[in-house]
């Protein structure tokens, strides 16, 4: 016999296949959602739809954003020959809140991953070697300190070379407030390969 | 600047809104909201209203169902003649899954709590009081083992005494696994309190 009726089951099912929600928070969810005044529920699921239909990738730096060309490619005070590659758009806004970088971005949405079959042409790579025909400067590449993300930066780094563009890597170490205890040794070493002079 | 599009923003914003789930994980559900196919977000969208159109209390017990007599009370093989008395339709999917108990249920939809102003008249009691005119044998008082739920099971022992039915509650003590050493010290004179002869 099921738990809870049909509808119920159906909605904790849809939940539960969202990513980071496990059955119990899907269920916690789903009440929720029973509880909720109807007009919200509909308003929340037009939301979705509404941003699922409107979001779409900038035309310069691939973003996901309103209008065809994101704000910040838009923005001229910025300085456009600077550009900071970045995996996806919550890495790229991770960089705007700290409110001290003034080049642009470019999204790859992605990393290269042999293992699950992600290659160079699954990422947004070719529309970034479109950009570097203009004039940049300096191109930074800020992919994820993880396996996939250290692939992408070498293949974008050994790709734009040769072209005489300036490449450069965010820098490995000791995370601000870190106890060096709890650090795992790679990054330790890192920190000491990366040390500056005081 | 808004660091993302107003699209997103408001979706982040919406979903945030939602029990246990916190800004970062409103922006990486709304991000993968957005990678998913249009017509699975609809279908998402979709379920959401259709079951908080279509599910609703069942007419003896309360729990949330889709039909209006809910298939535990439809049952003919369970013993009517035991109430008991839960919270919320999670409790009750919580005594279900241990597949042993074959009375049926009573959900309150809530408890007792002065505090945040919900009194006897806001959880689902005259529904209760309804059913005990019929035969029943026993009211076993499930609520939560807070300060809430231990104030609805007085209240409600308290109700039901004078009609001469059993009234019984669920006991408290140590959970099946737990250690001792971790375990506050209420539930640890509780459980000696309710000591049984082996």
């Amino acid at each position: 016999m099921e738990l809870y009726s049909g509808h119920i089951n159906k909605l904790i099912e849809e939940l539960a296949a969202l990513p980071g929600i496990g059955h119990k928070s899907a269920g916690r969810l789903a009440f929720h959602i029973i509880g909720m005044p109807e007009d919200k529920v509909k308003r929340l699921a037009n939301t979705l739809v509404t941003a699922r239909e409107n979001v779409r990738y900038c035309k310069c730096c691939c973003t996901l954003t309103d209008e065809d060309i994101c704000p910040i490619c838009k923005n001229e005070g910025r300085d456009h020959s600077t550009i900071m590659v970045v995996e996806n758009a919550r890495d790229l806004a991770a960089y705007e809140k700290t409110g001290k970088y003034d080049g642009v971005y470019h999204v790859l949405h992605g990393a290269i991953s042999p293992m699950i079959g992600i290659g160079p042409g699954d990422i947004r790579l070719k529309e970034l070697m479109v950009r570097l025909e203009g004039d940049v400067q300096e191109v930074i590449i800020a992919t994820n300190s993880s396996l996939e993300g250290e692939t992408t930066a070498m293949y974008i780094s050994k790709l734009i070379k040769p072209t005489g563009i300036k490449v450069t890597r965010i820098a490995n170490g000791i995370p601000v407030g870190g106890d060096l205890e709890y650090i795992d040794e790679v990054t330790l070493l890192r920190a000491l390969d990366g040390r500056i002079t005081l």
